[in-house]
């Protein structure tokens, strides 16, 4: 697994450590600057060519009640974004992202993860190289969803990697009532029981989704081509997280940009130990609670690059 | 006091009901889009022209040794922030923002408020004059901060105004140990049993400074020009806190941009009945928390105003 460029990494750490503000007092945003470097692989790091790319799926498993909506939303959506006119590409023209939707099963719905695997081998493989094949050239990636019923399959690949139970990765997603989380949660359990001690990648097959696995392909890609990325909530996260109980180590090229209300995703975080730049309660995927983010990476790096240290001010 | 255009505001509430999302997945950001389209008076809420205006001036408590740096680290600062070269002029730059420094007290400080007041009601009235002057044409204000010593007249201030023990409202600023945190304590302790029951306004003339004073006028200018603002830290905020306190309501027009650490500004924040967007841990003071906000209030108007409703989309 590629690693980040150290030299890099200590030249932004030592100018911040010189910059001219009260030590520590951009703690945090420093640390996203030299986590940024590192994998730049510049000692100017900066956020000049952003890029968004969301993958779109159906899920088979929305038969089972799962969703207030039904899967030609995604259809719908899908179509929005491409028009401009959805809210991630409303908000990746505003910070001057790239987009990029691709469509990884949509009206194509996998195998219903209540009753059987989300997908067959080769589907995986395919649905991984197209996440692949989709990373773009960027200085920053942002990777987002469209999938209706994919918080449960989030939840099951969730239930799977770190086990507990199936109530603590569950949550209400767009929105479905009491009746409809018992659904959720009966379901995840049935997948999870299913899927049993399979491996975190298999567990992305049996019980994920394609959107699911194409991120987890960008995610590798990325960083075999050293490109920082900004997750966004439960579904991106429980698809990265994947890679990181397979690898150790395989998401320090990744941060979290937004904590999502769904549950799941602040214990997904916690697994994880990363602590998101935002908690808005922002609760639509697309990308766009990572996408909030990236003025923040943006700012973090000028603030190392572009500010003054105490040398050069003559102090 | 001027209100928020109503008409505005119901006509972005009414479109974000009907945008293109699951209801309530982006509430915390549509809710600054209809603040923001009601002091705009505009339906169609945007952040094309930020500003910031930051009020720099010394303090005489400085020689109680409340502060870990000298009063010439003020002067300086705002030379940096004059030549582009500090934390919020390069923050300004990347997000669009024009930067105004104004002087209302650089190496001319204020009384020392451990002894007698801060100032004279003469140079309290140039203060809120001058910082009433200084607001930009804007479709949206930053107020920032640039005086060593100033935690330590802001703390002051919201013991005045709320009450509580001096400890409640004293934080470390820059980073003072423990006996020059009990130094800062006693000071405040000291300055607000002389200030006693006085008003909210003589808390800012009394214990205060003139960049705080200032603010205070900013805050009033903009409120009558119907200018929304993004408050910053501790020292903006407790500037803030005195106009509120003086007549509830005055701050409808502000939200809070970031949580400083500083432990005094969590409470106001509470007092106030404002949730930053941000906590970033941030603690520098020149706006540079607020002005990280921006970019989020930028969003926001754009995630209502040019995405689609479910009726222009067709569904």
């Amino acid at each position: 697994m590629r690693q980040p460029d150290q030299a890099a990494r200590a030249a932004v750490a030592a100018r911040a450590s010189r910059i001219l503000r009260p030590a520590g007092a951009f703690e945090r945003l420093d640390e996203i600057a030299v986590w940024l470097a590192g994998w730049q692989r510049s000692a100017t790091p900066r956020v000049d060519r952003p890029a968004i790319v969301i993958f779109a799926a159906d899920h088979g498993v929305v038969a089972e009640g799962v969703s207030t909506v039904p899967s030609e939303v995604t259809t719908a959506l899908v179509r929005a974004m491409r028009e401009g006119v959805a809210t991630a590409s409303v908000m990746a023209r505003a910070i001057g992202a790239s987009l990029d939707v691709v469509d990884v099963g949509v009206g194509a719905p996998t195998g219903n993860i209540a009753i059987g695997p989300a997908m067959d081998e080769k589907r995986y493989a395919t649905s991984f190289e197209t996440g692949r094949a989709a990373v773009p050239d960027a200085d920053l990636l942002v990777l987002g969803e469209m999938g209706i019923g994919n918080t449960t399959a989030a939840a099951a690949v969730a239930a799977v990697i770190y086990g507990g139970t199936a109530e603590m990765w569950t949550g209400r997603g767009t929105g479905v009532d009491e009746a409809g989380l018992a659904r959720k949660v009966a379901v995840v359990e049935t997948a999870r029981a299913r899927a049993g001690s399979r491996g975190p990648m298999e567990a992305l097959r049996e019980v994920g989704g394609c959107e699911l696995v194409a991120i987890a392909g960008a995610i590798s890609e990325a960083r075999a081509r050293s490109i920082p990325v900004v997750l966004d909530g439960f579904v991106v996260t429980a698809a990265a997280a994947a890679l990181e109980a397979a690898t150790p180590g395989a998401l320090d090229h990744c941060i979290a940009g937004h904590r999502s209300p769904e549950p799941g995703h602040g214990l997904l975080l916690e697994k994880l130990g990363m602590r998101p730049l935002l908690d808005l309660g922002l609760r639509l995927g697309e990308g766009s609670g990572a996408l909030a983010a990236v003025p923040l990476v943006r700012l973090a790096a000028a603030a190392v690059t572009e500010v003054a240290t105490f040398d050069e001010f003559g102090l």
